[in-house]
């Protein structure tokens, strides 16, 4: 059983116009020349296979002279046999609209939606082990008609009713989850709730154990005010909505601690002493885990029914089709999905921490 | 001009149930066994001269079993002839109240809150060239009758009506100016003014001209919103105030860029962009610069009229009289305070930066 390899990875082409098409290349290279197809060095990089239209991807080995050979598979399990000696494509419907590289178009809309759902679906199916979605442009899908606020809420409703997806950010340094994400930081205060906090908290924990390789996971939770409020002195939420939430995940045998002064907890000692950190808004979860490798995160969505992982970056438009993109994201992201692919595999198999 | 050497520091006792003594003695240690009075490798270390009674250094010398002799002085001016032979210590009034490693007594309040006033005067009289604070347990002050919220506002109250004191938090990678303190997340937005931003980022724009050798500093201002609200899609503090505060900032010649989204500003390449941050809030000035070096940082009361310096940690009342206390933070105070006297001597001298 330790021994099996998962299956490739599916990996979506995310907007064409930005820089997704050029990592996927870079990868390939990069886990084809420097890798094997197995763990090494702690790294877990598993087969991945492009869901996308492939003269899409031969458009930008071409652009940016790339030496990536190509193939085009109809069966995403071949990926494995294909891998070492070419990028394998999985090819999804095309209506052949021009890709330029920087303009994120409406037209192309309707592929990247389909690369997400055709990804969704081989490895709901099993014949993939993960999703690895690139980038997208929400502006340009908003055009054609999609509704989802972004990525993760798409791969929730994907996922059917009653799916909770947690987003979490980590590198090799540090895991955060934020417990609110894109809202106005007046409306913190309101929507932090001791419910909020005892979901996202059991959901981290359980894809911790399932995924992570950790059976006893260790969470800390921020307090929202300086200080954890101090006592009541600077904001009384700790008292009323972290404390009580708290109470309740230890009554229910989870290891929590907290809530914790957010600025003293992410330097290394305090680090050690968590495996994941839980913080009420966006900044707090996100500054440090960017500030301490900025280049190597990866946004990892637990809850969901299958695994996904992402680079931690946007489409960068105004950089793609130049060559300069940085692959450092994709790759951790790649190797977070393989790691967790191995772990759900073989969950006697220690992590690679 | 530029060989002249500042007069010595003014450094406070601190309570003396904390580790303020301790570590006094062991910086003293540090400094006469690891570097000369003058700069070298970087620092500046400058003698210093504590003020207190001496019999509190000897009490903590003995118990530590520290090989620091001790020698009294009623002129201030004189601890630099005395440094490098032994911890020169300027006498106060003393009522003899017994000190309690690790118990902060109302009984010595008097003498704590003495040795601060006596610190500025000193400072201020040009005796001494700037005044380091080792920490103070404001709850004992309180039993005693001291009224302010904290060190730094009971300075700005020696240094006279008009102070606005700012607080800057710095290590060897990062300055950051948070513009609230210690007050609710929720009260935050309610706080932030464009006259609140105005004001700080002149403040700090002016000493870090003055005391950090920058004649052209660079203020980056952190947005209040995740990804600094986004064009209003969540929050529009960044528009309705913390943008036209830069407005007027550049209007009259500063350089300032912002509002930056906050989860993107901290990293190496990011930091390299600008010379100081100025937060909307206290978390998220202070999670970097102590995920950064949680260790190395030093506060600095900025707009004062004297130099004042402060490690960044409290009494740490847990540990007093074990001999575990690090020093790092008192040695980054008072090097920085070493520098800022330099710069304010010898303007043309370069910083060290």
């Amino acid at each position: 059983m330790a021994n099996q390899q998962p299956h490739p990875l599916a990996m979506t082409i995310g907007d064409p116009g930005g820089i997704g098409p050029e990592l996927a290349l870079k990868a390939w290279l990069a886990q084809t020349t420097e890798h094997t197809a197995t763990s090494k060095q702690g790294s877990t990089m598993l087969p991945f296979c492009l869901i996308g239209p492939s003269r899409i991807l031969r458009q930008y080995a071409e652009l940016l002279d790339l030496p990536v050979p190509i193939v085009s598979i109809d069966d995403a399990a071949r990926a494995a046999d294909v891998f070492a000696r070419a990028l394998p494509v999985y090819e999804i419907a095309d209506n052949n609209a021009p890709v330029i590289p920087g303009v994120a178009s409406a037209a192309t809309a309707p592929m990247v939606i389909n690369s997400i759902e055709t990804a969704v679906n081989l490895t709901r199916q099993g014949i993939t082990s993960a999703v690895v979605t690139n980038p997208i442009q929400k502006s340009a899908l908003y055009q054609a008609g999609f509704s989802h606020p972004g990525h993760t809420e798409f791969l929730a409703e994907l996922a059917g009713p009653g799916t909770v997806p947690v987003m979490m950010l980590a590198n090799s340094k540090l895991r955060v989850v934020p417990m609110t994400i894109h809202i106005a930081l007046s409306q913190v205060p309101h929507d932090l709730t001791p419910d909020l906090i005892v979901t996202l908290s059991k959901i981290t924990a359980a894809a911790l154990t399932r995924d992570f390789g950790l059976p006893h996971p260790r969470l800390a939770i921020a307090g929202l005010n300086p200080h954890a409020g101090e006592d009541g002195a600077m904001g009384t939420e700790e008292q009323t909505i972290i404390a009580p939430a708290i109470a309740r995940l230890r009554a229910e045998g989870y290891d929590v601690t907290g809530p914790l002064p957010a600025d003293t907890m992410f330097h290394e000692e305090a680090r050690s002493t968590y495996d994941v950190a839980l913080c009420p808004y966006h900044d707090q979860a996100l500054i440090p885990v960017k500030t301490l490798d900025f280049h190597g995160g990866v946004n990892v969505t637990l809850g969901l029914p299958f695994i996904r992982t992402s680079p931690d970056h946007g489409t960068a438009l105004n950089i793609a089709g130049q060559g300069v993109a940085r692959i450092d994201s994709l790759l951790a992201a790649l190797n977070m999905a393989g790691q967790m692919a191995f772990n759900r595999l073989s969950p006697e198999t220690p992590s690679h921490e």
